[in-house]
């Protein structure tokens, strides 16, 4: 058998590990429905036109050609590396069937043509809601976005995930009112302020013209950050202390920013305790984003960086009128880090919580019928493949995983962990509500 | 705002349409888990040069590059265009951990850049089981894998599904005990049957120098069907006016194929009453399929060509030692003609089984309650997006198709359908059980 190695940055999992993704996929499923969101899917392609408009990403697509076209070639078309692009498209085609505010989830793969590297995937798996209005959008929204997503990661077997939101109407107020031009160049420096330091970020704006005491300011206001609303006083106090141009404007969108703000802090806290910080550092594609702005950080797995994250927008589509809010996670990230750090298992590996042993192949259609009596009360079951000693047969039920053997011809069943043999009937017996299907155990849970 | 329009053979459906395709793929799924079918997922790329061993399929495979790679470019990666490929791959690779006979159910896009028409994709869904041994594999799981099938289909809200089944043994020794040296390249032409007619196919056999009494019987064959194991006399009478050569090894394949075909339509029958239908004109990739081939019509809807099909194998992977069965639904085409022909539709297009009413604005907090206080039960819920009249978020929820408005400061829920409205706890109130969430209902039960 020829050896196979696996693609870097394409991601697979074995049985045991897919019940633990598809479990997690299915938890945020519920909780995205549950609030309302439809699901959509989108194909897989875009024109390639459609896709490179964001020429950061743009370095990343995956064009597709036919392998041997001998009429004349597609469309350019690529694969998508997010959903967002996608959706917008979508809100735009079918917005005639569609009710504003549109509410919808899309659990898909996206890729991206980049280097491999250590949590870097070429193929995963992203969940985003959003929600779109026509040409309106209730800023209360903003709040429920993140509540919903906060949720959704509370109902994961994750530790406590913390997510620091910012106010991109804050940030700009304050920054042209310190006198900055470039309000997104400035933002793009201070972005940085993990990787190179407030001494790097100083020597980048002071390159790009801005004076040292707005430099001071906008490395003073990224310190900033609270569980509550409390961060307005260390607003108020870095204001009285920092020379302004008294540009009124600015001063405006500054104060509708901190109003805002604290409002969408305090309501998620009150919602998801403990979840929600201002953290007035957040700078996340604020060119994009003209509201609301948020990064999730997993406790304990900082080193992930940003596991949701997303913001207000003015416009979906580029004529603008579907103004919107959503968020994202990166679901592949996420169960990756739960697999190798141990922090969720699966019950087993197959569906089936009963394997129905055979005597002998002449009476193997008694077995399938004892399968089937299971099978029809929504218990799942398999038959032995061969009619080996019972032996055997236990060994192969334990192999695959499958915690009870039925006997047929003594009617009894065993669970095969304990040993325990009782007499059954297949009409009625039921197995421990845990054991029916395979399940996501966490951590915690195992003991 | 730009026309934005769809891109053939890439079909997309509007939330209500996604809602039947998402339960026919959830009925798949459960019928298959309750067989003790294992899920795994693949990665959408395999190496060129792993798809391209297929010459036929080869053209149609998309193959990927990055747009701007300034580096070296990758392996040559190409999308799948079938879970078969992958799913040998992933065998192999994950052999160490997989207990054999490994039965696994995959449902996953493919992609094949084929012309564009009518009932073509070039992205869709398809959902394939198979059972895999390690060495040996018996024979009875060709009976099971077309009794899973055959329930999954029967389970979807579509009409009646036959499927026809052949067996390669025994076209392979009937064809070698008529004098055919070239068994491949006859069955080719015989696979033409419905395109060329039998004067076509003659025309091709003799041209392949095929002897006249030889494309006869093989004409003949290809005529005998039944729906019960009778179909054995029509061969035992052809047999007999037969010229044959009397090769006792092509006449003992022909013997064993007519007795596993006889046992094989018996016991899905049995299973599945008025399913299966011995087809001797059954060809479809027979020089793979080394046993049991099927392949599945719908009633009234013939011009789908086979929705589900596959057969019996030697080795999965090119260096033998893994025999296997499976077949393959491609439910892409499938949910298109559901949709067309309005064979099902969704019960409504969002979640949200309720509409919490806003009175004001400074109130939204207590509607945020009663929706949490439903969800926390299981009911999907929604608040309105702004506290406008009664009236306006009434139709809000009509305009989504949500059948249930609270009232929070009445106390009181609205049936919006029938205008009934009663008095009701948030802690406790229960709505029918069909309306607590979006479900597929077939025209039959529509009335």
């Amino acid at each position: 058998m020829s050896r196979v190695k696996p693609l870097s940055g394409f991601p697979e999992w074995s049985p045991a590990e897919r019940v633990v993704e598809s479990s997690i996929i299915a938890t945020l499923r519920e909780v995205f429905a549950l609030h309302g969101f439809a699901e959509i899917e989108t194909r897989a392609v875009e024109p390639v036109a459609r896709l490179a408009g964001d020429s950061e990403a743009s370095k990343e697509i995956y064009a597709l050609s036919r392998l041997k076209a001998e009429d004349k070639p597609d469309a350019a078309l690529g694969l998508h590396f997010d959903l967002t692009v996608p959706f917008a498209r979508y809100v735009e085609e079918f917005a005639p069937v569609l009710a504003f505010p549109f509410r919808r989830y899309q659990v898909q793969k996206v890729w991206r043509g980049e280097r491999p590297q250590e949590g870097r995937y070429r193929e995963f798996y992203q969940a985003d809601i959003d929600i779109v209005g026509r040409d309106v959008l209730p800023a209360h929204l903003e709040a429920e976005v993140a509540i919903v997503m906060a949720r959704a990661l509370a109902a994961l077997p994750i530790p406590r995930a913390t997510m620091h939101i910012n106010n991109r109407r804050l940030v700009e107020g304050f920054y042209r009112s310190v006198g900055i031009e470039d309000v997104p160049g400035a933002l793009r420096s201070v972005d940085k302020l993990d990787k190179i330091g407030s001494d790097g970020v100083r020597a980048e704006l002071t390159a790009k013209g801005v004076s040292d005491t707005a430099t001071a300011g906008v490395l003073e206001l990224a310190k900033i950050h609270a569980r509550d609303a409390s961060f307005v006083n260390a607003i108020e106090d870095l204001w009285e202390t920092t020379f302004t141009t008294g540009d009124a404007e600015a001063e405006k969108l500054f104060a509708d920013g901190i109003a805002e703000l604290a409002a969408l802090v305090n309501a998620v806290n009150a919602a998801v305790p403990g979840t929600a910080v201002a953290d007035l550092r957040i700078a996340r594609g604020l060119d994009y984003y003209t509201g609301a702005v948020y990064e999730t950080v997993l406790e304990g797995h900082e080193d992930l960086g940003s596991i949701c994250s997303g913001g207000r927008y003015d416009s979906l589509v580029a004529g603008g009128g579907f103004p919107g809010v959503g968020m994202s996670i990166g679901v592949s990230r996420l169960v990756s880090r739960v697999l190798s750090a141990n922090l969720a298992s699966a019950t087993r590996a197959v569906p089936s919580a009963v394997l129905v042993a055979v005597t002998d192949e002449d009476s193997r259609a008694a077995s399938d019928r004892i399968a089937d009596s299971l099978r029809g009360r929504g218990i799942p079951a398999e038959v032995a493949p061969s009619a080996a000693k019972f032996g055997k047969q236990i060994q192969h039920a334990e192999r695959r995983g499958i915690p009870f053997v039925w006997f047929p011809d003594s009617g009894e069943v065993k669970d095969i962990r304990s040993g325990t043999q009782v007499p059954a009937d297949a009409g009625t017996w039921e197995p421990p509500a845990g054991d029916r299907w395979p399940r996501t155990v966490g951590a915690s849970q195992r003991g």
